[in-house]
């Protein structure tokens, strides 16, 4: 009986629709929530500290690299972003499964720091299919979106260091293999639970 | 997308109720079956060949070892038990998710026969709890009670090669668990998807 929640790294193209997914599947279930990372950059209007993102200034940011308080990080333009390490641990030993939606690279930074992670790629049904939301979206140039799909393909065909994949043709369905590969992770042999057994 | 049937090797102590969680899955989702046993001993009245077993000939039998056609055998008082390699296959390429319920010794056997199968050890939430239920059948002396508790340690102890373990403490969720189990086993990354993707 495994008390304690899992961490879940998700990744996949931009497009593969891993936000819905992901909120479809906490509307369904109370023990699963997202990581919530740590920026430099400042709050939009709406956005709160400690929901969206914990703002921090980059003096405070740089001590938390130092201190190995983040599980990874990254620069994108001026602003750092990173995964507090405090706050998943906390919700972890909860019994909160956390959600880590997070590109290839700080996942490959979190799944050394946190061997135990469960990592789940998530895929469009196909790259055609992956075009189409993208041009059906109607917010980036021609160029912008096959730019997108050169990343993507690279994306997938670094994929596979993944344990899990799953492909979002529905999102219900996405929505309910995300929910069972959490479940099924609980019962992954461990032998502290049979030591526990044999002591009953 | 992976649409043949995964090989689901269950076992776990007498008493653990293994039967009682998988009819209760059976009964949620028509993509899973049994395993049937080939037997040489004689029908009992209202078993049906093909239904509880395959009932062959002691010649038949002793045939289908030699022909490399069980997945493993056992020899239990004068009577052969077998797993017809043919009907499991059949099963899985229709996908079906076949269920083996089967011990320790003849888990292995179709593990080293059947790597990517998914090897599952069902559990009593405590030994003292499954002392009470055996007790509770009322069909054995106490003695073949304490020996069924002993054989329960031993399986337990070598149980390590197991991917999973539920502890049956609640039927509904312990068939809850194995359905989790098979619908994240269906999620593996495997290479040959990621492949598909990249062509589509």
């Amino acid at each position: 009986m495994d008390r304690q929640g899992k961490l879940i790294i998700l990744s996949g193209p931009s497009g593969s629709g891993k936000s819905t997914v992901v909120f479809r599947m906490l509307s369904e279930r109370n023990d699963c929530c997202f990581s919530i990372s740590a920026t430099t950059r400042s709050a939009r209007e709406g956005e709160v500290d400690g929901r969206e993102y914990f703002f921090v200034t980059r003096e405070r940011f740089l001590q938390m690299i130092r201190d190995d308080e983040l599980l990874e990080h990254a620069q994108y333009v001026s602003n750092y972003y990173g995964t507090p390490r405090a706050f998943v641990e906390e919700k972890l030993q909860n019994g909160m499964n956390v959600i880590l939606d997070i590109e290839i690279q700080g996942a490959r930074q979190v799944f050394q720091k946190v061997p135990d992670a469960v990592t789940v790629f998530m895929l469009p049904p196909s790259l055609t299919e992956l075009r189409e939301r993208l041009v059906l979206r109607g917010t980036e140039t021609a160029d912008a979106i096959e730019a997108r799909l050169t990343r993507a393909r690279q994306e997938i065909a670094e994929a596979d260091f993944y344990r899990y994949m799953i492909f979002n043709d529905d999102v219900a369905r996405a929505a309910k293999e995300l929910s069972s590969i959490i479940d099924a992770e609980h019962c992954r042999f461990n032998s502290s639970g049979i030591q526990m057994i044999l002591e009953s």
